[in-house]
C-alpha cells in the first residue's frame, strides 16, 4: 500500500503518471461521551484500509496522510478543532493543484465527516476546471446504492468504532429521545435542508443513542463499507484510464 | 403573493416578524439549441409561482426578487453569466445576513440550477450559526421521495419549459446518445462524484435527448414539483413556528 | 429588445460579436414610508426601457436581467437586503469576465441606487485592464449636463415611481426639515465628501419632502433620463465602434 | 503644523481628543516625460502644507505621513509602484481603524491622483458605519465649485509643479493631438463613464500638451487649491463640531 | 502521553484547563533522491515524542495530531504537496481558535521545516491579540544555543531519519558542490534574506552533501533535539503557569 | 542618490535595467513617553542614508520613498497607525510586483520595526517564485554577526533618535523593571517564541530603560547599522549581478 509520505519524490513522481492518488479527511470533533474526538478521521482511514487491502495494488494508488482537521462549527459548543468552509476549501484547492503540478492526473477523496461532504465535491468540481484532471469524492458512509443514514455518535459510527478501535470506546450512555427530533437530522420534507441556530447543542451532540451497537454489527459495516470503495475505486479507474491515456494520445 | 421588492419597509418589517422570506435562485447559461439561457431562473420561479399559491397566504411568505445568476463554470465553454463559487457564497451569506438584521427569523432558498446546489446549502450551514435563525435550502428538481434525476436541456426540462414558457422553446436538435455517457450525470458508482476536465464539452452541453418533451408532461411535472414545494414549506412552518415562538418566551 | 434570459446560447453568442450588453443594478432597500423596497431597481429599469425603446434596435443592445440587490449598509438601520461592497465587485467583476468569454466586447452597467455608484465605475476600469474590451457605466440619475440632484425617497424618486409605478406608491407623510442637513446629502464645502456615523438615521431615512412629488413631473422626468440614456448609449456604441473594428483588424 | 511621526503617543492621543487626523495620499507613476513619478503625492502635499499654513491651527489638524503609493494599474504599461483596488482599499480601512481606535473621532483623506478617487470615498462611507466617527475626504484638484478638469501631465500638474518643485521639471515635449481624445478623459457624453483596454498607451500616457504651462500660473493656482482645501477643513470642522459634543454629552 | 484525536470531548475539554496542547506541523516535499516526502513530519513527531518521553506528564501536554502538509512551494519544482501562506496562516488561525474556545489556555506549535517558520511565528503573535492566551512557537532544528544550520536533506536530516526511521532512508548519491551557494542557505551578509527565482532547482533541492550521515550521529542529534524540546516546555509552563492563575483570579 | 520619486519615468526604467530597488519600511507606533511616534520610519531612514552616502552610488540604488506604516497591532493599546499583517503582505507584493513590471530585477527591503520582520521576509519569498528577480530583505537592526537585541523605546532606539533626531527626544522618564521580563522580548528558552495576551500592556509599552542612552553611543550604532548596511548592499550586488547578466544571455 504505496504511502506518499514513504516515498522519494522520484517513486512519487513515477507513481502520478498513472496511479490514483487518494486523500482521506476526517475531523476532531465531539463524538458523545463514548467515542474519542477522532473518530471521523479513524473511520475514514479504516474504510481506506480496508478497500485497498481488497484491490491488492490494482489500481495503483497513492495514499495521502489523511487530513486530520475537519469543517465542525458546530461542534464547537463542545469541542472541536475545526477549519472553517475557506480554509478547508483552500486546503483542498492546494492538495489538488499540488498534486496536479506533480504530475498526478487522477484524485480520489475520501471522506469521514459529514460536514465536510459539500465542501469537499464543490473542491473538486472547482479544480477539475482548471487543469486537465479526472477528480473524484465521496463520503465512505454514503458510497453505494445500500448506503443509509449514519447519523453522528449513534449505533453506526460505535459499531464500526468497536470494530476498528475497540481500545478507545467507552461505555456509551443511554440517549433519551429528542423531541422533536433534530431538523439536520431528520428534515421536515425529503431533500429539504434544514438548520435552526443551537439545535446540535438541543439534540445533546448525537443523532441516536448508542447501546444497541455490537463489534460484531460494526464489522459487517466495515467489510461492506471497505468493499464498496474498493468497487468504487475500480469503476473510477475504469472510467478515466481510457480518457486519460487518449487524452494523452492527442496531445 | 407578497413581494418584498413591493412592499414599503415597513410592511417588510411586519411580515418579518412571523413570516418566511423565500428567496428564488437560478442561473443564466446555455441550455443546448433549444431553450434560453434564464431556463433555470424561470423554472424556479414557475415553481415558486406555482406553490404559493397554492398554499393562499398560509403560512406568510415573503417572496424576494429572484438572484438570476449562479455558478455555471462549466458552461462557460458556450455562453454563461457565472459567479464564481465563492461570490455566490457571498452574496448568499449578505441576503441572509440582511434579512437576519431586518428581523427575518426563517429564511427559504428555493434553487434552480445543479451548480447552485451545494453552495446553497453550505450557505444556511454557515450562517445558522452566526445568528438566531431557523433556515432551509432546497432545489426544486430534488424535492420530494420520488424526486428523479432532472437532467440539463433533456426532457425534463424541456417539458416544463413547454408547460411554463412555450414561447421561449425553439424545436430540440436530435441529440446523438455520447459515449461514455458524462460522468457528471452518470457516475460510475453511486455516491461518488466525478468530475473530468472538458466533460461538458464533450457531452455537447445536455444530458439526453430533448425531442420527446411534451407541454402536457411539462404541465404535470410542473404541477408536482410545486405541490412539492407548497408541502416542503408547510413542513418548513410548523417544525418552526413552535420553537420560535417558544425562543421567544426563553428571551 | 432582446433579453439575454430569453435568447438560446447561440443567439446571445452571435449577439456579443458586435452588440452592447447592459446590466441594470439597483437595490433593495427603505424608501421611506410611501415608497417600494425595489423602488430604485425598478426605475433603472424604467429607464433602460424608455431608452431602448427610444432606440428602436440601433445599436444593437442586449438586456441582461437586473440585479435586483445593491450595496445599502447604510439602510440597514430600517431594512435593506444590501450586498457588502467586496460582493458586489465580485458580482460586477464575475458578470463583466463572464460576457467578454462569451464574445462580448462592449458592456454597459445603468445604475439606479446612489451607494452603488463608486464600485460600478471601480469595476469597470478594473475589468477594462483585463481585457481588450470597451466598458461603460452610468447612473440614470447622474447622467447629462441637467442631471440634478435626485436625493432619496423625496420628490424625485416619489415623481418618477408616481410615472412607472403609480400603484406602488402610497401617500408620503410631510417630511420635517433635518437641520442641519444630513452631511451626505448637503457636504459642507463643494466636492468634500463626508459621511457620520448614524446620519441616516438621524435623517429619518430621506432626503427630502415628497408631498410636492406629481405624476405629470414624473413623466416629463422619467423622458429626459431615458432620452438622455438614449443619447449615451448611441454615443458609447459610436465612440466604441470603430476603434472595436480597428482592433480586429490589427490582431 | 502638528506631525503625527513627531509626536509622542501621548501628545497623539491628547490631540485625538478635538483635532482632525488628516492623511495625504498620491501615487508613484509615470507623468510623461518631463515630470517626476512622486508627482501626485508632492501635490497633495503642496495643497496641504498651503491649506494649513492658512488655518493657522485653527481648527487642530495632526498630519499624518503621506501614503507615497496609490492605485495607479492603467500606468503600469510605462512604469509605477501601485497598490491594486483591494490592498489601498485595506490601507485606507486599517488607518481608520487605528485612528479611531487611538481616539481620533474625525479624519479627513486629501489626495493628488485620479485613480484613488473612488476608492478613498468608498473607504470613508464603509468605515463611517463601523464606528462613531465623521470622515471626510476629497481630491485635492476637484475641491470648490470652480473646480475645472486637471488631466495628467498636461498643463494644469506641469503648472503646479513649476510652482511647486521646480527643480524636478524637465522640458516638456510638445504632445500631438490625439485623435479621437483619450475616452478616460473625454466621455462620449456627459456623467458616462468609458473605460477602454490600451487607452493609456494610445493616447501616449498624458491628456494634454504641457508646453504652455507657467510658474506663475502655477503659484495661482497652487494658492486656490490650498485656499479651497482651508476653507474645506473649517467647513468640515464647523459641521462635526457640535454634532461630536452633543454626542459625547448623549454617551 | 494523551492524544487529542483518543480523547472523548469530555477529557479534552478538562484537560483544556491547565494542559497545555502542542500541534506538530511539518511538509510532504522532495528531499532528494534518497528521504522520504514526509521527512519533516516524521521528524518532528520524533523529537515531539522523545520530549515528551522525557518529560512524563509533567507538564500536562495534549498532542494533536499533526499537520502532515506544510508551505513548501519553493518544491514544487520537483514534487510536493504544499499549502499556499495564506491557506497554512489560514489552517492555524482556526486550530488556535478552536483550541481557545474548547477551553486551552496554552497551546506550542512544534515545527519541522523551514518553510513554515515565519507563517508559525506570525500565528501565535497574531492570535495572542485576539483572545486571553499564552501561545508558544519554535522549529525542532533552531531550539537551543547550540542550534546550528541543519539542511535540507544532507547531513543533518539524513542522520536524524537514519535514528527514527531508518527503512526509509535510501543510499544517498554522492552531491557535487554548487557554486556559488544556494543563495537562501548561505546569505552574503549575515542577517540578509536573499531569495532569487530557481535557486532550489539550481542547487539540486538539496543543502549539502549527506554521504557522510550516520545512525549514531543521528541518534545523538535526536537527543539532544528532543532534550531541548523538553526543557523548552518546561521552561514555557513555568513561565505561562503564574500568570495565567492570576489572570483568573483577578477576572 | 537616485530618489525613484524625483525620477521621470524614463529615468526609472533605465535605472531598472542594472540597479537595485531599495524600499524603506517603518511603523507609527508608541515608543514610550519619550520618542516619536515615527521612530522606526525616521531610523530606517537614517540608516538608509547613511549606507547610500557610503556606497557613492557604487552599485547604482533607487531608494523609493519609505512606506511609513507598518503591522503594529501590539501597539494599539497606546497609540499606532497599524496595517493587518495581510494588508502589509499585499502591499510589498504590490510594490514587488510593480517593480518586476517596471523592469527592476533586484529589490532590497530595509526595515525598521520588528513586527515587520517576518511578514517582509516571507513577503520575498513568496514574490520570488512568481518572477525571475533576486529579492533581499534585512532588519536593520538584525544586521551583521554582531547584531544584539535591539529593544523598544530604550538605551538602543533612544541612542539612536540622539543622534539622528536630537530635536524629537523628549527626556526619558526611569522605567521600573518588569518581574518577569516581558516574554516576547526575553523567552523563556533560546529559539521559542512566546506570546501573550496584554504582555505589551504589561511592560508599559517598552522593553527597558532609556535613561542612559547618550548621542555619543548613538553616533557610533549608526554608523555601525550604516557600515553593515552598505557591506550587505554591496554582497547583494556581488551575489546577484553576475547570475542576472548569465540569466540575461541565456534568454
Amino acid at each position: 500500500m504505496p504511502e506518499l509520505t514513504r516515498m522519494t519524490w522520484r517513486e512519487a513522481a513515477t507513481a502520478a503518471r498513472t496511479g490514483i492518488a487518494l486523500l482521506p479527511i476526517g475531523s476532531q470533533e465531539q463524538h458523545a461521551g463514548h467515542l474519542p474526538m477522532g473518530t471521523d478521521t479513524m473511520l475514514a482511514e479504516a474504510v481506506v484500509d480496508d478497500a485497498l487491502t481488497r484491490l491488492c495494488g490494482d489500481p495503483d494508488v497513492v495514499r495521502l496522510p489523511a487530513l486530520p482537521f475537519g469543517h465542525s462549527p458546530h461542534h464547537l459548543f463542545a469541542a472541536a478543532v475545526s477549519l472553517r468552509a475557506t480554509t478547508l476549501q483552500a486546503v483542498l484547492d492546494d492538495v489538488l493543484d499540488s498534486l496536479a503540478t506533480s504530475g498526478f492526473r487522477r484524485v480520489l477523496i475520501v471522506n469521514g465527516h459529514g460536514g465536510n461532504d459539500e465542501i469537499m465535491r464543490l473542491a473538486v468540481k472547482q479544480y477539475s476546471l482548471r487543469a486537465d484532471v479526472a477528480l473524484a469524492a465521496c463520503s465512505y458512509f454514503s458510497l453505494g446504492a445500500d448506503a443509509g443514514t449514519p447519523g453522528h455518535a449513534g449505533v453506526f459510527e460505535t459499531s464500526l468504532m468497536l470494530a476498528a478501535h475497540p481500545d478507545l470506546v467507552r461505555e456509551p450512555a443511554p440517549r433519551p429521545a429528542v423531541t422533536p427530533p433534530p431538523l439536520f437530522a431528520e428534515p421536515p420534507y425529503p431533500g429539504l435542508t434544514v438548520e435552526r441556530h443551537g439545535e446540535w447543542a438541543r439534540a445533546g451532540g448525537s443523532t441516536d443513542d448508542a447501546t444497541a451497537a455490537t463489534a460484531a454489527g460494526g464489522t459487517a459495516l466495515l467489510g461492506r463499507r471497505g468493499s464498496a470503495l474498493a468497487e468504487a475505486i475500480r469503476a473510477f479507474d475504469l472510467a478515466t484510464r481510457e480518457t486519460h491515456a487518449s487524452t494523452e494520445g492527442e496531445a
